[in-house]
């Protein structure tokens, strides 16, 4: 039956052989102290929450959802209790500065911790899923009593924390927000709007909730210019209830466990976080993380597809196969995971997985050199990689991760339908993944339009060296280089068609974001297969394990290295008018 | 908000102008008298059924879902009801034989109904889904008293049916089936067994259900070729219950207003339909046509998700467009029909859904000429065609539909996500057409390795003929060649390969079946343009629906003519090696 099993070797191959986290915390005061098992242990007792207590709540809270009752939030049964395990175990404060009650880890455990919630049980996950981001807002912008009274309590995770953005007619347009922040004379604000689709807005888990609100101060300008951040809890400092409402959950295709709910502000009382009109800088200050942290999800649905489709398929006898290995038993039906379609199904989801694995721990790790590595040049170097690596993260895993979820499911076949497999439950889940913080097509023209194009591919150039240089030594270095040439040739002719047509780059993004995703994956199994080479070549214990790898690489260059000239051509084909759209009565 | 408004116009155009059915059906006596007004008339009927009783039922069906109480099932609030008026209507007795109450018409009309169903409510559509199967079996098989007692109850619909296949260690592999029926000294058998995932195995909207059910006789041979069929019914002859249970229902992922049951058989009553051991090859008289139908659903997914997701994106304005029509209003927000990556969703939609329906339809009409065409030759090559075209219809489009809703739902953002949208509904109701009736890897290796290889690709050949006719006169004729050469140099390949690697066509398969998809579609495309163009050399009055018609014609081949060398491409790389699976501990 259904369960997860934390994919903690392969995460420490990543961290330790394909990364080289460890010397690299060596390298960073920030991460003084900090060795391989250290971070080892860190993940395994994580693995062992997501495992123990959260996986089981999963199937169970999908089924049983939220419910409502005159503004009020039920969880489903074991929410709370899991989250007060979660606080006692310290896991909000992981990646927080120990100046402020966090223990200061890298934001690569971090991100290895929220792989496995999400892989686990993504709707509780959401709780506890803005928490980071809110601890990262009040840590750069919340000062005296505002940042006494609440940094603490958001830090250790006793109270939880929402980001209220969208509003009906405002989803990935923040620029229409209508809520208003009107000035009072002991300096809060009265703040009063509508927001919808707010994740937590409302629960039972924790005593207050933090809501971040962007609102229109009196006299803002109009656009997203015009927007100021805004704290607005639940409890107020006297232990009053805030004029804050939740007026209605609502009922989703998937993560039913976690409250999406309708927020009413009736002139509630709030304080000013960071500069007027500048709440959407001071929100895309933790924009990298964020998106990083829905990536992961993706790459959790996926890992967690995947190891239990392929327990299934080893159990799950039916039909002969054409051809089995030497020694397997003669018999009526042969174990699916026998047959070519599944077993091809089975080999891609987990090149998705593990190369999946590779390019969003570079991502984690470009963070934390960004922000902690004691040389400048570097912490540039690495924020523009995380820059360009965050929206293909965002946007490839998340797709990989529902798409993956859903090919999976076909693995069970029928069975796959019924919720109690727990297989069509992670398609559900996963589905919002490619939407929320910021959609996948925002994610695309984010990279070509924002961060590819305005310098004509210089950052992107460096993007691709580095990828290329993480190839060295691989069998098909080669070919993985002529790959590369040809996204910068793709890159280099957006740049200069755009001119002509403006438009093309918003008609090829999606592709481009694809190609440079399959390049990476590409050069994330190379560099995997030249770490299991060098462990073999140094006798390591568990050959099976890397030999296990080098077996996932070929199959990587033989069966997926289609997939980049694919999007290549097709960014290509995108050349041609596309036309506006005859709507026919 | 989400409604259903059935496709008449182009359902028009492909039946009359792409496939000029009105012309074959004055070829053939069966269809005497019939016209393009009739038919015009009868889907007009059909389609308001569809949209006025079956859609409004679809989104409050799938939250009530089916109840089960002490074996008892109770469908939807409306269920019993538009159940009663679609017997009324006549609708089930559509393509019968007029000998059994029938009213005669064409296979294709009864297509062009099924995918207004399914698109309007799958979940209703399932009940008398397996009508017409029913009807064929009973048509084809049973005689005297069986023939005079159920035949007609189920050609008008006034009794609904079952077909009891699947046990819960055998699904794909019904040679595996452990259902009983031993002989009694009447004539009668006793059936003893158990069945799941019975769509309709207990309901309230008739007074009896007719199980059409797989077993085996005492003594049988082992594996397929011991199963015989016998009809079973809820209510036996003298109007007592039969020792038929239905133990529980399933929850599953969508067709929520549809009971999926678990069946008990206790030594329950039943007649043997056809040969003893013939059981299989009786049912599988009804599979073109099955397969057909289930195809059939994911056209009419696509056609729902498309018409919708093209309404909602008229009216949600968000951001504003980097290019605009002459003469559109300056705003701070533009409808994002305007957006290129929301156009480019939409056009892929719209292509896939009318390259769909030609698709679809021909196999339709294969099935009509196979059966009713005066030139015995002519029905021989119409069977051929049919046999090669539902394999791809079955598959190609449910995936199509499933992954086109699935895209679709983007077209709303995070709103996709809400269940009173109506498109994450779709989404989850479509996913089950692309596994039953023979999953679509099924499907694949049905084509290749029993369609395909076998006569060395002759039956292909012609089929790539008769397609490369249908794009005769095409702006892009030469190309469509091209395309289908290569096609037929890819099957000689996989015959040629075959011999050194036998499973080759196995791993091949799926990208096999895509790459004939593919090229059906460009052909269909190229058929419609001539269509068009010729409507409007003629002077047809409605011009903008021949033009937008030219316009998806160029969009299918600047956007999506890719496609084909892709999966070409594909087959050619899975020559490689897919070893077994290490299953790590």
């Amino acid at each position: 039956m259904w369960h997860y099993d934390p994919p903690l070797r392969d995460m420490r191959f990543v961290i330790d052989e394909v990364l080289g986290a460890p010397d690299a915390w060596a390298r960073m005061p920030a991460f003084d102290g900090l060795d391989a098992d250290t971070a080892a242990e860190v993940l395994a007792q994580a693995g062992k929450f997501a495992a123990e207590v959260l996986a089981p709540l999963n199937g169970p809270g999908d089924l049983a959802g939220c419910a409502w009752h005159e503004g009020q939030v039920t969880t489903p049964p074991g929410y709370p209790a899991a989250y007060q395990d979660f606080v006692d175990g310290g896991w909000p404060a992981l990646a927080c500065d120990p100046d402020c009650g966090g223990q200061g880890l890298p934001q690569l455990l971090n991100a290895a911790l929220y792989e496995m919630l999400a892989a686990a049980n993504h709707g509780w996950t959401m709780y506890p899923g803005l928490l980071h981001g809110a601890y990262e807002c009040l840590h750069a912008h919340a000062s005296g009593e505002l940042r006494e009274r609440y940094l603490p309590k958001v830090t250790s995770g006793e109270w939880l924390s929402t980001m209220c953005l969208t509003e009906a007619h405002a989803g990935s347009d923040l620029g229409l927000l209508r809520t208003k922040a009107e000035p009072r004379a002991d300096g809060s604000y009265a703040i009063t709007g509508n927001k919808i689709f707010i994740s937590g807005g409302e629960h039972d888990l924790t005593g207050n909730i933090v809501h971040l609100v962007l609102a229109r101060l009196a006299g803002a300008p109009p656009g997203t210019k015009g927007l100021s951040l805004l704290l607005v809890p639940k409890i107020l400092p006297d232990g009053t209830r805030n004029a804050v409402h939740c007026d209605s959950i609502e009922k989703k295709m998937g993560l039913k466990g976690s409250a999406t709910c309708t927020m009413r502000f009736e002139a509630a009382t709030g304080w000013l976080l960071g500069e007027p009109n500048r709440g959407l800088a001071a929100m895309f200050l933790m924009m990298n993380a964020a998106r990083l942290h829905v990536g992961l999800q993706g790459l959790g649905h996926l890992e967690v597809s995947t190891q239990n489709a392929l327990r299934h398929a080893a159990e799950r006898a039916q039909s002969r196969a054409p051809r089995k290995p030497a020694g397997a038993p003669d018999a009526d039906a042969d174990p699916i995971v026998l047959h070519p379609a599944i077993r091809r199904t089975l080999w891609t989801l987990q090149a998705r997985t593990e190369g999946g694995r590779v390019l969003a721990y570079w991502a984690a790790q470009a963070l934390d050199e960004a922000a902690a590595h004691p040389d400048e040049g570097e912490r540039r170097a690495a924020n523009d990689r995380a820059t360009l690596l965050t929206p293909v993260v965002k946007a490839l895993l998340t797709e990989l991760g529902h798409h993956g979820a859903d090919d999976a499911l076909g693995v069970w076949g029928g069975h796959g339908y019924i919720h109690e497999m727990g297989i069509e439950q992670i398609v559900r889940d996963s589905r919002i993944a490619m939407i929320y913080e910021g959609t996948n097509e925002i994610q695309a023209i984010d990279l070509l339009l924002r961060k590819v194009l305005p310098d004509g591919g210089v950052r992107l150039g460096q993007l691709l060296d580095w990828a290329g240089a993480q190839a060295e030594g691989a069998t098909n270095a080669q070919r993985l280089r002529q790959g590369l040439q040809a996204l910068r040739e793709c890159a280099d002719a957006l740049v200069a068609g755009a001119a002509a047509d403006p438009e093309w780059p918003y008609r090829a993004a999606d592709d481009f974001l694809h190609a440079l995703g399959e390049a990476l994956l590409a050069c994330a199994w190379a560099r995997s297969e030249v770490a299991a080479r060098h462990a073999l070549a140094a006798g390591a214990p568990d050959a099976a394990f890397y030999e296990a790898k080098l077996q996932r690489t070929r199959f990587q260059a033989d069966y997926l290295a289609g997939e980049l000239p694919r999007y290549l051509a097709a960014v290509e084909r995108s050349r041609a008018e596309l036309p506006f759209l005859p709507v026919l009565g």
